[in-house]
Formats: structure tokens, sequence, C-alpha cells
């Protein structure tokens, strides 16, 4: 299986802490080494790493820990294949367009017994269930809303509704995101913490790297990072729930009970 | 107006040495400041790295300078903006999956009559002609083939036949790949050359700067380099005729004349 890291914020943030402790899990700390890929929004558009080395040796790996990218929605992933082989094409995260927008989807899981049918629309360029299960969602979205893009309430529910007919299939944890809003769903394991004034430095468990988040921010900065397991081991991660879909906004999470 | 780059090989090659020409181009050489991309297909996966810093300046085009990245298809574009702001969702090239396939596109030029209607699938995310002329030839090409890819013949004929629409309405250079096939269609300038054994030296124009291809090739490699101008002063290119819809297969230029 994989790991996610997730980020949404208030203003553009930089991820290379996050993404120092994340990557080292792909074949140092952790055995998750069959590739990775991130995805970063900036406004309408969106920057995208991928390598199917694994993110410990992978060059492209050490250019993103090192140069910092600004962004309020950020959404990476490292593989440990399950379906399809070690390619560059079966990378996390994928992009389509949708409503004019750019969609990116990372999943940590397993959908054994999921076998959709060739869809009206999108189609999966690489082998995986999740880039199969990314375009179901799509087509879904496509076909239940055809004048465009709906309220994000409207949208939540039918997220919502598609997700718990997949989840049903395995294990589907997964981070999605259009640039505007960001969704984040837990089939069995997934933690976020949300981080503002007042700051305090955070220690990664990864690394023996710590940042005192007192000299990088402001009182109004609000940034919520979501991962598969804690990153830092002297901070409180809340884990969210099985089943539960958390759209975050500005660093905040929301959830929409009324479905 | 912008400038275009492409690679089409017949063994994957990296493009450092005309990458580092053509980056040149963006600030340095010439006045291409806007923003700059490049897709590297590896299989059926699709890598890209995009800015809209200058690519003189950029530090993502310095690690493209500096990391050898082989491939069989790459496009680049480096922009001089006509129409939409200086922002990464106008930044050349453009992707999208049509048929279960990765397809990328740039163009240099300007479209100013052209204004197409909504379609029905694809929608620009950014504001240029470029993605809109993009979107508009994918659409054309899913409604012609409705059954899936068709064969390059049919697929070369509809393309020829989109782009002298669209090609009516301004300045229309472009360059379009799946990964599999390679198209560079030339409305008013865009140039090749083929190097193939036995090889020699190349020297850039626009940096002092010459590789000996004798020392990184073998007998049987083959590679075309597309460039709206010529990239080195010691070879000689060949001109594409303005109307000419060129297809590039492992590294020799095809032309379908029987539409």
């Amino acid at each position: 299986m994989c790991q996610l890291l997730g980020m949404n914020c208030n203003v553009p943030t930089d991820i290379c802490f996050s993404f120092e402790g994340f990557s080292a899990r792909g074949g140092k700390t952790d055995h998750h080494s069959d590739g990775w890929g991130i995805a970063f929004f900036e406004g309408k558009g969106c920057r995208m790493f991928l390598d199917d080395q694994p993110s410990v040796a992978s060059p492209v790996a050490e250019f993103v820990r090192s140069y910092p990218i600004h962004s309020t929605h950020v959404i990476a992933h490292i593989r440990k294949a399950t379906q399809g082989e070690v390619a560059l094409h079966n990378c996390h995260p994928f992009r389509r367009e949708l409503w004019g927008k750019y969609w990116v989807f990372a999943h940590n899981g397993n959908l054994p017994d999921f076998h959709p049918e060739n869809m009206g629309f999108y189609q999966a360029v690489g082998d995986t269930d999740s880039e199969k299960a990314f375009c179901m969602m799509l087509e879904t979205l496509r076909e239940r809303f055809p004048e465009g893009e709906p309220s994000i309430k409207e949208l939540y529910c039918v997220l919502q509704e598609i997700t718990s007919v997949i989840a049903k299939l395995g294990i589907f944890n997964y981070l999605l995101s259009d640039g505007e809003h960001f969704f984040a769903y837990c089939s069995t394991k997934l933690s976020y913490i949300v981080r503002q004034a007042p700051f305090a430095a955070a220690h990664l468990i990864d690394q023996d790297m710590t940042v005192d988040f007192r000299e990088v921010t402001t009182e109004r900065d609000r940034v919520a990072v979501i991962a598969t397991t804690p990153l830092t081991d002297n901070e409180v991660w809340t884990q969210i729930q099985p089943g539960e879909l958390l759209v975050f906004q500005d660093g905040l999470p929301l959830k929409y009970t009324l479905c």
C-alpha cells in the first residue's frame, strides 16, 4: 500500500518540512519505494512532479525537498505497488480536467474487487485501481451536474455517495482537490493537524529535523497537514474517523452532515 | 509570440543540449520570458515541468538543464504572452487525456479571431487561444472517432482538416504528441534536423557550447529535433513548408499525401 500527504492553507505555504519526513518513507524509514509524486496548485494552475524511482533516491524529489514552492493546495503520494507495474504512468497523483479546472487525486489502499466498465469519457492511462476509481468519480460528477460546477454542498454529497460505493470494494483512503476545495476521505487510516497561532516548534518522526514555526509564520497563517500517519512526534494529530469525508478550507476541516 | 522545441527519437535520448540553447531564449538571447514548460513521455507516462518565471532564471529550468531525462517524445515551449496573463495556468505545454492516452500540445503564434463556443467535453483551464485550440482539436477527434483511436492515417487526415480551419484565423505553428505519434505543423515558421550516423559535433547558436554526438550515441540512434528557428550554427536545418503537417516517427519525418 501507499502513503498520502496533503496540505491546505489560508496563505501559500511551502511543504518542504513535511515532505522531508514524508519522502523518507519512500525507501528509508519505510518501504514505499515504487515511485512518488506531488502536485501543487498555484491559482488555477497546477505543477506536478512524478517519478518511478524511490523518493529517497530520486533527483526530482531532492529538487522538491530543497526548492520551496508556495501553494495553498498540495497532494503528495509515495507508492508501494499493489496493482500495476512500477512505472511513471502508475504514479500518483493523477490529474484530469473537469468544468475547466484541474482535479488531482491520490489514493492509499487497494480495491481488489473494483473492475469498472469502460466509462463514457474519462479513461485510465495506467493500470491502477486508483486511477480507475478517480476516473469513475469524475465521470459521475460530470453526469450528475451536466450544467457545470454545483455548490460545494451538492458536490460533497455526491462525492460521499460515490465514495461509499467504491469504499465497499476495499481500502480507499484518498485526497482530492481542484485547487479550491480539498477533500480527504478516511477509509481506514488518515490523520491531520491544524497549525495556527500560537505556533510552536515541530520535530519530524522520520528525520531528526525540527522547524520552529514561530520563525516562518505570521499570526494569521493557518495550515492543515493531512497524512496517512502523523509526521511529527511532539504535536497532537487528529485521526479522521473511518467513513468520514472532510473538506478542508483555508486550513480548517469542515464536514457537511445533511446529505 | 513564443518558441517551440520538440524531439522525437528511436531510442530514449536526453534533450539537455538542445534545451540549454532553447531556454537561453527565455530572457537571455531572446525575449520569451513569460514562462516556459517541457513535457517528456516515458512509455505511457508523461512528466511535465512548467514555470511562469523566465526559463533563464527559473530553478525548475535549471534542474531540467542539468538532469538528463531520457525520452523519445519531448515537447517544450517558452512563452511571450499574447493572450492571457503571465501565470502557471497559461504556460504550455497543455495536457489532456484522450482514448486512455495523454496528449500534449504547445503552440507558437496568435489566433486573434479564434473564439470557439463552449465545447462538449474539453474546457480550457487558462485564458490562452492556444489551450482553446488544443481543446477543440481533441473534441473534434473524439467526435469523429467515437469508437476509439483510429489508424494513424485517419488521425492525420482529420488533424490536417481541423488544423487548416484554425490556421485560417491567425498564426498556428504547433507540436502535438500522444507519446506514440509526434505531429509538427508549420503555419509560418518551424524547422527540423535529423541527426543519425555518421554523427558529428554541433555548436549552439544561443550559448557557446558544443557537443560531439559521436561520443554520446550508437550507430543506430536517430534523433529529430524540431524548433521554431535552428538551434545550431554548424548544421543544416530543414524548414517545414507553411501549411505542412509532418508526423515524426523514430526520428524521421513522414507526410501523408492522400487525405
